[in-house]
């Protein structure tokens, strides 16, 4: 942590920061330049957070240099993790590309089962579908709830697909663990610190998307909640984020793949269908996304399109899904992944 | 709703629009443009939303016309409501200027204590501290919990100050309504559906903050959450978006206050702390935040900024104090407003 | 300057860094962290710039401290500037609020001096116009260019108001200074640095706008370009950033007023015209920027707006105009400003 | 185009505006909802625009639904362009994939020349580099100017690459299109009208960054302006754009390529070294543009990074150049496209 102080700042507020600072059993550097001075500290960064330097008078400003998370962190953990789905353990890590599709929304029986059957033959080793469903208007269509929970298990049954769902309340966590094999944490809730606890302790894995508005960092702190209370078997998902650009829903920010990377062992995959909502770019943004490294990506189909009662626009239809197959069967083993198949088939 | 159909839509596509909209029991007027067809909707918009008509093909864009919120708008509700917080009654709406103040994070009995009374020195008719903090870092101070509550219900009872705190948790809602007078919805949670419906049935006031990427429409929705459960007492609460600006911690979007004036009857205000997170901004955007029309303020104020557990460096000491108090109770007479009393008072 | 280290850093890679700064002449000081190394650096900044410290090897992050600016600065100019434009010497600076009004685009002679006539009623000290118009569109009203310039030129003889006017073009700064009073560069020539420099060797007061996505540093930066020429009449101008923010045409920043202020000595005025959009935005967003300091406001009036070729959405009106006109009267005395009057008539 | 009404538009309100539209010539077609009234035209676009409709009483929203650009839309003009470079005329377009390559800034011969050795080496086709250098500071290196176009020109004679080269004043258009092969307007300049028109008559190709703060549609006005003045020789750059996200200089729109490939048949290439202004983030960002179909990529290499004047921290060097030549070679083939060669070798 570096301390820079006001230009004017006098010798009395400098060496209050050094009291304060070697009190509380730090060091403190100090460096004194024509137009400032700014003081490192060494230890406990903790600690130091507490003694809220920022607020001393004098002090401009209080860099931060270390990560602020650990548990995810890849200096604490520097080979790749890799988190594996259900009972069959299907893979999502380094060395394989997953595929995870299904409906944006579970309506019925037929149509959950009909999505999964495209989904599977599009080479898909994980099913998606929505019982729960956040949604910005309380008139729109919210799931439905343990009956969709249960629509999914017998397509999970049906299929030998393992279900990735949403949970939207502390309340349910339990409820949807009991049915699902990865729990998905939305990306309003993504600094929903309860529901980050929560999920840390079902016992599932969890699939984390990115707030609209979260920095990688606020990302990757969201995902420090989840593995403090325990569960290190997290799943980042990119899906864009807000800026002020139309034309797409949100934009994707396809750079926080090698990123976020870098920052964490966790595996990433990323959401071409909610990014940019539409549907002739899920092809395009997915081939990008396995170009540049993501270990997976979850799309939406639907064998209706035009009557799906949730985010229709962007379902894959039989031409673009035949587009996915190929590419999610070709274009991985360029860049040393397996498709992924579950450990009992490898 | 309009629908705007491809550059080459064909024949059959555009009936096949209209015969969804009139199968539903709607209205469709065409207008044949020189590349493109326009169809305009007459009817139950909630229906034509369930019809997915984006879906279609040749159609390029849904344009919703009317206002998606309903209970919360001024289309329904032409005049300008007032929520009335605690036993004596305080007002928040169109005749007054509220301010609020207290401490970020409720620390100790002595420290609340101490900060109502600059909080009530100054002008405040209502008490903020938080009890329960969201913090980004599961390793920083996540509040007293419990025992805060208890702190901020003694100050009350010591200083007549009506109590305003956050909730985090929908597990919390109903402990949190026991203890205070009106209970906050942060911008993390500003589109945690699941935490807006539970207020919306807590009996108590609700203050909801906007998100920090959520759209002017996006937080009216959030609002129309809260009162589809029956809770009309919400006060809107504008806390800056985040931009790329770096200067400031967000960018405080003043000309949210006119804006969402003019399509809700609920009163608003403006935090000032938070959206710049800095003190010297603290005292000059309140000031704007009276002139533009906001309802009321909400400000951190701290004995002892430098040893605070969280967000010291915004917290009003003294001087700046004194400086928003003669702010509050000069200004707002300028534009109509009454500095706000108790009811009890009056 | 702070040198951070990347964790794994070698003390080889250390020394190359604390060489190469003591061999361009500076001096270094290490604290050496727990997980990370880091060098503050004291000397010339900006040969430090040069050495591009951030490519050597180990290097993890530079952190500048000093500003960046220098003549715009209030570090070495503490005082606050005032900028007196025309012959009769309007003022715009800390102890006067100025108003400048005038239509979007110079049409007619008669529609300018109607609208100045307007302006003057108003209050305006100063007339603003359009001859040069940068617009998205090659197809859109692109101004009348030199016939604009005339009829301001003729306006201002009948009114009395000195003459603020954009320039596009840096082949065209000698022209327009020959008929302004004072140069607008518009919010897209924000960062066009040739215009810059051309009229920081114009003779005449320039308004600089904030670019829609510069930051307030980059912004200050841009006004650098032109003191750096010897030109130190600048006025700022904020006018709104770009966010995801739809009910509104861009965003006005309000708090870049204090924050700008704090960092330089140069006026600022801000255009609630252009950064709303929206006609009804005007005169609550002109009380706000009153309130929180500004040295003065630009808004669009026009005669006939429902006829206006260029931003008629935005052009005020008799009913906002009156108003508008009390609240530059009635609100300046009370944040100890007089209304600006030509220092002829003082 | 659309003009949606007020709730509570008149009968009088709405006849005025059917008047307006159909004295300049255009139909309008009404439907009356249970709210609003909707209005569709039918005509000239253009003239409805000079209409200024938005302005009447009654109206509340003007939705456009043509596209504004027509020169260089894919309505006008559906099959893809390609723009070919130099004397010996280097494609960029649909068939190929072009990697330009070559140092941020022309510093001295001998490193411009080792610059394109390194540029060939690994596949590239044409050279970039910069003699006239954009700075956010006037106190930054500004760039050689003629002597860096006497360089370039240099290395041309010797490589055999065509050179493409920054232009930032409208004095200098000539002078540069004199020693270039392509002319690029940088992303401060995009929205500068009079560099954009000069460029469109210089009678040499021209490479179009996309502003910062430019939405897509903004970014292809902003070409037609170039078209506009007779040269459809452009060739759009996506550079990145600016969000809240701070690990990246600017956050890579990848989702720009297939959408400006959907409304335009200019080539677009992207810009992964100003993007993410890492150099860790230059070859994962190269393969996902490839993969998206980008027509080509734009780089920076560096003999001796660590002594760059400009932008060194992403510069090119070995091991990362060695997996780029890889990427450029290997991966377009798959994507139907073959490396770009100059007409003359083919």
């Amino acid at each position: 942590m570096v301390v820079v102080m006001t230009p004017g700042a006098t010798d009395v507020e400098i060496d209050a920061v050094i009291t304060r600072v070697t009190d509380a059993g730090g060091e403190a550097f100090i460096s004194r330049g024509d137009t400032r001075t700014i003081i490192g500290l060494v230890g406990d960064i903790d600690r130091f957070h507490g003694l809220n330097l920022r607020a001393l008078a004098g002090v401009a400003e209080v860099v931060r240099i270390s990560t602020p998370f650990k548990l995810v962190s890849r200096q604490h953990h520097a080979t790749m993790s890799t988190v594996y789905v259900g009972a069959s353990r299907v893979p999502i890590g380094p060395d394989t590309f997953t595929l995870i599709a299904g409906p944006c929304a579970v309506e019925t029986a037929e149509q959950t089962l009909a999505a999964a059957e495209m989904a599977k033959g599009a080479g898909a080793t994980l099913l998606r579908g929505g019982a729960f469903k956040p949604r910005s208007s309380p008139y729109a269509f919210q799931g439905l709830g343990e009956d969709g929970l249960r629509i999914l298990s017998d397509v999970r049954a049906e299929t030998g697909l393992p279900v990735v769902t949403e949970v939207v309340d502390v309340a349910d966590v339990e409820l949807v663990a009991s049915y699902a094999d990865m729990l998905q944490v939305g990306t309003r809730n993504a600094q929903n610190f309860s529901l980050l606890q929560a999920v840390g302790e079902c016992g599932k894995p969890v699939m984390l998307k990115r707030g609209m508005s979260s920095t990688i960092e606020e990302w990757l702190m969201a995902a420090e909640y989840i593995a403090q209370r325990g569960n290190l078997e997290i799943v980042l998902c990119e899906r864009g984020i807000r800026t002020f650009e139309k034309a797409t829903r949100n934009t994707l920010d396809i750079s926080a793949v090698p990123v976020a990377h870098d920052l964490s062992h966790l595996p990433i995959v990323v959401d071409p269908s909610h990014s940019g909502g539409r549907r002739d770019l899920v092809v395009p943004l997915s081939r990008a996304a396995i170009a540049i490294g993501a270990d997976g990506i979850i799309v939406d189909v639907h064998p209706h399109p035009e009557t799906a009662l949730c985010d229709g626009p962007q379902a894959l239809v039989d031409g673009d899904l035949r587009d996915l197959a190929h590419a999610v069967r070709v274009l991985p083993p360029l860049f040393d992944r397996a498709p992924a198949l579950p450990e009992s088939q490898v």
